[in-house]
């Protein structure tokens, strides 16, 4: 008899966006920030290395870093959940709610990693399409989910719903906020209900992806069922460190998220100019399409180029790039090779 | 209706080891290493604090952890499946090998976290007893489970089973070697059977509890499975550098472990002298037990005294305490403040 669980020997992997060695691409692919983090993630980093530190187990509930994100969400440190990631802190949330066989509701186009989440639960797993414009579909035509996850902003289209659309939803409800910095609402409000949780990362606006930091924001009485979940020390001490000295520069993170903005505008502009259609973006990328060409050879051309973007084709939608903000420099130079092709 | 899984909802949070605020005690209660991690350890960190390094995701497969790591096993690195921590990797395991109401068996007495990981998947549980002088009882007494994870060495015991005495025992077979490094033997020949996993941590013998690093290794055709399994990005960069640094420096683990061994048995001997009933370890702590008095007033004057051990007190079998292996200087405080008890 196969040992392997029958819902994972049937399942794919998740494929991530390509991840080449430093300085051979212009990468934007898989929205990483091109800025790196505040000097003071650095210092807090450089205090923190030594043998003592190192040597010991990490404050498993990670307080000082929730004091800090408490802070500066003005919500109680005992509302958030630690998480290696924010696919950790999903990963948490899933087997919090979702037994073998229960029902997880995500839309599409979407973060596909839903999916494979799903899957690896051994859920069943139900996709929404969006309604026109990028808008929920009302009235909202799901009942009965363990979850629901919406991604706002949602990733590939860089667009938001509003929280009056998400109230529709029964809980448990998922808003995964991990581009929320990029836009210009939160819905942080929605906490007021029980059933909520608002997920963040660090990778994306406060330029750590490599240290694998999120968290989650809900209810303290279902922080404390997250907690019975999470692997005790799923955050080390380098990570936490880190997380928490990015939180307390909310400074450096405006001032690198303006410049972001900045560009995205740019981008938008100059892929319209090149006859694609463009999505108005509220994350740090941008999603385009055209319906007079194929996409796939822009995608190798631009390869071959030493350019990076992602290619997604989505069933009963079709396909896009997404493309990440970079810095000026690697917009301007994205925009002058694809002009070219 | 609870929105929470009735298992997460009916199960009782792991409750780790105090970890109190560095320099305030003497901590022989959750077997950290008591010397730094290797040189090279630091020094790579040092070398890998760019923001560059930081705002890329890592590499996802930690391949270059993975080659370091098979030559100094002399195994296949793609044998090798990377983890935030051996408990992610035995969460992985979980999730790949257990359906929602699998049987999930352990001994008893031993690693209490395996049960806690079986109630959050949903699984069922069932803890054999050893048999005198912490054998394995023949013939093995269970058959049917999806997965059976036996800790060699165990703690809280310290002791070794022979893998002959495994042998018996169908597959998914984990073996737990967290503390191998401080033992004789370990089972890594038992990875010609293509159903039994090898975890390990670099948290014990390395000296890095802090950075959060595991691993199993496993027939390459598991490794895929798990690889479906695991968080795409599990381990951050800075832990991969870390773990890979120290893997290398071999001697260096030799060199404490040498330390680690020698004070163990001044430990084991003056518990003894003391009165207590000592087990012979393998490990980097000593499971002692006494009949004649209760021990629970014993951990709590220790910890009037500023010195943490850990007490356990297991169904069926009785109590004990569980000290780690300190340095020199600690393990003789510890024995002249038991000494005036």
């Amino acid at each position: 008899m196969d040992p392997i669980r029958s819902n994972i020997r049937a399942m794919a992997a998740y494929v991530p966006g390509e991840q080449p060695a430093a300085g051979t691409y212009i990468k934007l692919n898989t929205n990483e920030n091109p800025y790196p983090p505040s000097p003071r993630v650095l210092e807090a980093l450089q205090a923190a290395l030594t043998g003592d530190h190192l040597r010991r187990y990490p404050d498993s509930t990670g307080r000082a870093f929730r004091e800090t994100a408490g802070r500066v969400h003005g919500v109680d440190p005992d509302a958030i959940v630690i998480g290696n990631g924010s696919d950790d802190v999903l990963t948490i949330l899933t087997r919090t709610f979702v037994p073998e066989g229960g029902l997880v509701v995500t839309m599409t186009p979407s973060y596909v990693l839903y999916r494979t989440m799903s899957q690896i639960q051994g859920a069943k797993y139900q996709e929404v399409p969006f309604a026109k414009g990028w808008r929920l579909p009302r009235p909202w035509p799901v009942r009965g989910a363990k979850m629901t996850i919406i991604a706002n902003p949602n990733s590939p289209s860089g667009t938001c719903v509003d929280a009056n659309e998400l109230a529709e939803i029964e809980g448990p409800l998922i808003v995964d906020e991990a581009y929320v910095d990029f836009a210009e609402r939160n819905c942080l409000q929605m906490l007021s209900r029980k059933d909520v949780v608002v997920t963040r990362t660090l990778s994306k606006s406060y330029g750590l992806a490599g240290i694998r930091f999120g968290y989650g924001i809900a209810d303290p009485a279902l922080v404390r069922e997250f907690g019975k979940v999470k692997d005790t020390y799923n955050c080390d001490v380098l990570s936490l460190v880190a997380a928490q000295a990015a939180l307390e520069d909310q400074a450096y993170m405006q001032q690198t998220r303006a410049l972001i903005v900045q560009t995205r505008q740019r981008l938008e502009a100059g892929l319209s100019k090149l006859g694609f259609e463009v999505t108005p973006s509220q994350a740090n990328f941008v999603w385009c399409r055209r319906a007079d060409r194929p996409l796939r050879p822009i995608l190798e051309e631009l390869k071959q180029r030493r350019i990076l973007v992602r290619y997604f084709d989505y069933a009963g939608y079709g396909d896009g790039l997404r493309i990440t903000v970079g810095t000026e420099q690697e917009i301007g130079r994205l925009l002058e090779e694809v002009g070219r092709l």
